[in-house]
């Protein structure tokens, strides 16, 4: 196989592990793609943009941060394997001390390829990316109430005063959408979880939205909001912009070596 | 059109109004069918159970009980169209007010049809019923907790101390579902919500989980259970006794003329 | 000092625990009082019941039944040292490993004693008994929604729809109260802590209310509710019974052998 | 009586309604003294700032906001009677239509004094300035995570990762700490309501701690955060800064012309 490498670039521990894990995957005679600054911070040679990475799956190793990184990096979706040196790490598959063994299992075709489905968003009709976990808009002002007004379907759904409101995915609902108070949604339904952040009207409650409607949000306030992508800074937004959201044609792609999604998030979630 | 009308039968004021509502539909060259007891109450004739009757539609007037039932009764599903005596009425596509309006649509036949799926329940693997709205688990002891194992695809995915679980589908996400702090689920999504009652766990989270999933749930604890479908007890469980829920091959039925789904609901959520 | 000694009765890992303790604390030249069954389960020759006991301190081993337990049976209320053999053990200021330790700190009078208010609870003006965590109100048919009036002070402040309500001591926060969404409530805070249990009604929040207040609940539904003290069910309530809760003059005494209260709750949280 | 208004400056129709009461209570008999802004926009002659009126009481027209601003500028407290040109106006007693009567009543002594304790805020132990409502500590960056200790009598109570924390008076407990999901405090207890913001652990939960206690948060990561204090902006915080929380001596003062305080509320929140 080829097997892309991607590591947290900022952590001695993690970047000592991607080393062994490349002498380990190389020594089992897989060719190895490094991705550059991988490659720079491991000395392992030379390395390449993940854009230019062609593979048949990539390591991803590191937190949350480093797999929504990798996947906004990719031109075409390529399966991520995750390894967790975080936390908690949702988004990863396997912990380090089982790596090797897990591969073992892959190189054996015991695996399946999953989609997770991802945003596609546009401020005022103008296409500004896609997001695997979420997109937040909140306010810009600390502690500043803003307006919202959610329309499914091209109809006014909700309007609410809140500090904000978050689009997730099914993937990104043990993110930053459980905090604001989210269920968990399983990646195999396509949908849209929409969550107000401390919201002020008590009867603004979490809705989950199939992926066949259409959502959108429009800012109805004075005071601006910053919209925030998969936990990056995008733009901010003012009065009377709308933010609209469908599903992405191209899902991310994660190998899964056989857990079942639900013990592994409960697993994690006692960790929190 | 052949339109069947059922009414919930201990309400003065609903029964005249389903009186009133037979004699303008009549008056306006459709056959009715009355269901039996409100045929008995408003002296209009003989009815039929609601398992005879043959019609394109039936009318429902009173609260979500009266829908609930109504649908329980039926052999096979007929379109349903709710009108709204109660206080919230989520089952209800319209007000009182607007039923005459309404109908004179439907005559030109702008409505469609919407599925609801239903839940198909077994206990240890006998076949108990469907449920439109949701099965409960809940302690039979008043403020006893009981210990739950969740099971998804057959594998433990979560194990917690509550007062108990309920497994509802989406149309049952804005009844009891939502008292116990479950999101609204979009009827589109054919997905079971999995919500415990006053977990003594932090870590239970609503899930929401694909109908492809198989969801069972084992009662692992000392105390009895109650279990409870549709609001209607049904059983006592006890320690080991497992409720296994599948997607009913037969969803529910209803009328649909014109409203958007989250529009209405948010509207009735601020009543509450 | 006359140490009391009351252990849960029916775990032989406890009877064995509490064995080992009595002789221990005997042998440092303190006068023992077993309670009758702790005696009786572990040979340990004769007890009295609770009430009889007159000592200085009651160890109490076991869960936060054991504690609850005892405090009801005291005639007079005598400082309780809990020692949690259970799972969480709100109630148990130290886990059975430092308990020796503990018990030298104290011999040197390295403690302080605590008041912990519990409620004096009356059923239509008759008085029924004291609450050291709650009194709950909870519908007697499963998942059949009751209604319920809460009156401060005399006037009606909140009507809701929902499986019950429960009006906690400060004590009871990190109980049933915590379940069902309440706040964690400082013990040094004289006050009621109001929580609905699964309310139908968006707008109903917990509230915490001074106890210089008083507090009522009327049940005012033609379905029946259960009246449940600590965790015991006292009696079947009707439309128009109204419980009446005030202060109880007589606190529980709890020893605290200088823990700090927020650092134990937290650190107890975390095992949920 | 000698009798302040203050005005919100900034709406016209508030303007008239504080225009009109100033003359029907000059009127009256007594003596008026207008804010400086309030004065100038009603043309009613000549005003002062907050800080130099001396009065009987100070009647407040406009929202919540501007009753936090008033008290803000007070060097020494006066009793505010609030009039609600607002949308909720949690902080004003008395709706616009009924203000007349209601100053009928306080003219025969029918009303008494109410105090709400405040917040004393410092920064590394440097006098920051007074909350009515509460203290906000929220991340900079919109949608990073911060990581804050919560320290309850110099001992760690707490640790979590979320947006922010906020400590908040009984008073500010139907403001934004209800949207953090906080529960409703009785201003007659002195008390700290301690709600984290989107915490990303799950044991977090809102806590109500004594006056008598000390209350101090650390930030502990690497990205700066805001304090906000009553809904303004005040300062930036780094790793390692602690905010420190007392109960200030100088507590606001509220004209209470009879109202029940909880009937109020449960009236507002149905408006919510």
């Amino acid at each position: 196989m080829i097997i892309g490498i991607a590591s947290r670039p900022d952590d001695k521990r993690t970047l000592e592990y991607a080393k062994d894990l490349a002498v380990f995957i190389e020594g089992r005679g897989h060719e190895i793609i490094l991705e550059e600054s991988t490659a720079e911070k491991t000395g392992l040679g030379e390395g390449k943009p993940v854009e230019d990475i062609h593979a048949d799956m990539i390591i991803v190793i590191g937190g949350d941060g480093t797999v929504l990184r990798t996947v906004r990096q990719m031109k075409t979706q390529i399966p991520i394997l995750g390894i967790n040196m975080g936390h908690v790490g949702f988004l990863s598959e396997i912990e380090p001390e089982e790596a090797k063994e897990v591969f073992e299992k892959i190189e054996k075709g015991k695996y399946t390829i999953e989609k997770r489905m991802r945003l596609a968003l546009k401020v005022d009709g103008e296409y500004i990316g896609e997001a695997l976990n979420e997109a937040v808009i909140v306010t810009s002002r600390p502690a500043k109430i803003i307006e919202l007004t959610i329309n499914i379907d091209y109809i006014p759904a909700e309007r609410f005063r809140a500090d904000g409101v978050l689009i997730s995915t099914p993937t990104g609902s043990t993110g930053y959408a459980m905090s604001a108070g989210g269920p968990i949604v399983d990646p195999w339904i396509e949908s849209f979880l929409i969550v107000p952040i401390a919201a002020y009207y008590l009867s603004s409650r979490p809705h989950v939205v199939s992926s066949r409607r259409r959502i959108s949000v429009e800012l109805d306030s004075s005071k601006p909001a910053d919209l925030v992508i998969d936990g990056i800074y995008v733009t901010e937004l003012y009065n009377g912009n709308v933010l609209s959201v469908e599903m992405s044609k191209e899902p991310a792609l994660f190998v899964n070596a056989g857990r079942n999604f639900f013990a592994k998030v409960d697993k994690k979630l006692k960790r929190l």
